[in-house]
């Protein structure tokens, strides 16, 4: 076999079996086919595509690139979840210390703020203290201590993912569903857990805007999942307007432990509970979805998932005053304020902006070498359908910045001011399971 | 500009300026854009083409990569001719001759032997002593003295397109009419003849063996001459049987002297003579093609042809004795036949199988680092539409092999014979001009 003879085939729309999508991965991973072929490869799977199986054979391939996590010997259900990724989308910091109170294990692997959006690893670091690169060994003693770790993704984890990503980044290649399937489910296979849910965002700040590509994607994902035989949902969720009213790092682990104390109401908390349902039911704790958001509410209400989230930090070394004293986080120098030029119903209309716009606070990365700045952010007084009056604050910005002029200039094309009240988006559009 | 920018406009098929095509190939001529991102470029341009002025740029771009040959300094009309490669189609052996006897400069520059077809260096090298590396000097010089010269493609010569094909020939991306028509066109318009005749082989021996596709690329290659100014003609010519009687490097040859003598008249000669005198018309010699036809023959009749043949071997460096004394190419040890094994009327099905069986014998290369058996070859004795009866023989081969039962099974397989008889092609199937 050759990657020529792989290429020509996939190029001219064949099926590919899996001996010739291993020999393509394995061959990468080996540094035995070179860049230029793999990204010829991918750049004929985004023009003619690959079916459930084909995903599944890639799947397979990038995931036995590394390790692949067995976590059968824990005393009980194993549930994971990816977003991905949107703006002040946090949820995975409120759902684990939920489903851990169900006694349900979340060994949970996630990633880093890219571009507008954000990461769970940055989040978690804005608390003092807090590692996030605990090897294999430490990261299952935390598991079993606490019901939930939440670690960087390990070396052992679909290596051959990280550089097929970062070729499709430079070769116009990311914007594939199977593509993307593949590098989100490779990981996810390896990283071992049997129930698997995915958040799938459409709208103007998700990376897929399509409703019906996000179906797509959601569609395979779970497709794909259940050929590794696990128990799959994926739910689209909008990412019209930001989620939640934090956008930033601590400012939004801040907002997770306001939620946690059972201060907080609104469409972040409502969708981490509905998200934190899903696996409840599908690990079979209750039988009916009403049934798993009135326990997923429950462990929110009695502060067993507080406390859960409380000895997290502990056990990972981050500095568990935070969650008394947000002073820990420290403080942003400047806070600023945008706000209405007029009067009218308020409508985003670019929340990727708004991402954007918090990067340029400091609060996330346009570029994988840069740094994170944790305190800055910008808090959301205002939602889509909301009335605003003239000079009311939209938003508030903390940061440590001398100028900001480009950060409002992009903040106020996020959004429209006009007499027609927007009807607010459901959260959860679909759900394919 | 990035080229990551240029890779997404050409895959969402978007038309791109000259601007952005330069930048990929000055950048990868440079070294500065990477083999991976040109692979994917290319692929993009498989799926989503490029239309005539972004293939005129994409040529342009190529030629400047080197140096273009100016040859305004000659006192008379300059004329170049490409093949698209076929077997049995040593037309520019003939051609070149007939040209350069009616005052017309040919400064040729001709590629070798791949895979299934023959290349116009290795049947000249077959010419004891013959030298195809002139430097450009050198090549001039011959072309004063003598009105043509035959070598190799120099350095100078759209560098550029070396490295872009070898990368397409391991990524699948061959197969593009614009890439094609690009890597042809800035070789030819760097040698930098003002008349260009283009002899796009279609059938089941040639490269692009689909009517409509060969159509398309003499289209394209006519369309992007023009842009430089330059005045174009293609020529569909058939193949779906070898061209003339002999197949190999000296058998051609010979071949070729045969016909200036004027002592053959198949399908290779008259197509030659139809080819010479399309240059002829195009120059302004004459007016009519009837015309044109006649003073190419007269050309052959009168043996100017031949003694311009004989002074471009001797300018050369090749031994001359070899229009008289064919015995000066040297002898194949062996000489073996292959018969019908029934009566009825023969056609070639696969072409294609009697280039690869020469290739087999030695006459050709199956890779780039093959060597050369000059002699080797096959001389065919029937045609398609001729009856044959069993025990008549078919093919005649000449080689220094022990074995050559595989290249007789292979060359069963290039013809059927039956009850019904097959017309003939006309060997001119469409003009573009």
């Amino acid at each position: 076999m050759r990657a020529y003879d792989v290429i020509y085939k996939k190029r001219n729309g064949q099926k590919l079996s899996k001996e010739e999508i291993s020999f393509m991965v394995e061959g990468y991973n080996k540094h035995e086919i070179a860049d230029y072929q793999m990204s010829a490869f991918l750049m004929s799977v985004y023009f003619q595509n690959l079916d459930d199986q084909e995903t599944f054979y890639l799947t397979d391939a990038m995931a036995n690139s590394g390790e692949i996590l067995d976590l059968s010997f824990l005393d009980g259900p194993t549930a994971d979840k990816h977003s991905t990724g949107g703006v002040g989308d946090g949820t995975s910091l409120l759902i684990a210390p939920i489903l851990a109170s169900c006694d349900i294990y979340v060994p949970m692997m996630s990633g880093r703020a890219l571009g507008h959006t954000g990461g769970t690893l940055d989040k978690l670091e804005s608390i003092p203290g807090f590692n996030v690169n605990l090897d294999i060994k430490e990261f299952i003693s935390v598991l079993k201590k606490n019901k939930f770790a939440m670690i960087g993704q390990t070396k052992e984890v679909a290596p051959v993912d990280k550089r097929m990503y970062a070729l499709r980044d430079v070769t116009a290649t990311v914007e594939s569903i199977p593509l993307i399937c593949s590098s989100i489910m490779s990981k996810k296979i390896a990283e071992g857990a049997k129930n698997i849910l995915l958040d799938v965002k459409t709208g103007n700040a998700a990376f897929i805007q399509e409703y019906e590509r996000s179906k797509s994607l959601a569609e395979k994902m779970v497709s794909v999942g259940k050929q590794f035989g696990r128990n799959m949902t994926a739910v689209i969720t909008d990412m019209d307007e930001p989620l939640g009213i934090a956008v930033g790092n601590s400012l939004e682990v801040v907002q997770t432990i306001e939620a946690l104390k059972g201060k907080a109401d609104n469409d972040f908390v409502q969708l981490s509970i509905d998200l934190a349902a899903f696996t409840i039911q599908q690990v079979g704790l209750v039988k009916t979805f009403e049934q798993a958001q009135k326990m997923a509410k429950e462990k929110v209400v009695s502060g067993q998932a507080l406390n859960k989230f409380i000895k997290m930090i502990e056990l990972q070394k981050g500095n568990p005053k935070v969650v008394d004293d947000y002073s820990v986080f420290g403080k942003a120098q400047n806070v600023s304020y945008v706000k209405a030029k007029e009067d009218g119903y308020l409508k985003f209309s670019n929340t990727r902006n708004i991402g954007l716009a918090s990067c340029m606070l400091g609060a996330g990365r346009l570029k994988v070498e840069d740094k994170i700045d944790p305190v800055s952010g910008i808090i959301i007084y205002k939602k889509t359908g909301d009335f605003v009056y003239k000079d009311d604050i939209l938003f508030e910005l903390h940061h440590n910045k001398t100028d900001i002029n480009d950060v409002i200039e992009i903040l106020n094309s996020s959004y429209v001011i006009s007499d027609e009240k927007t009807k607010k988006n459901k959260k959860i559009k679909y759900i394919v399971n």
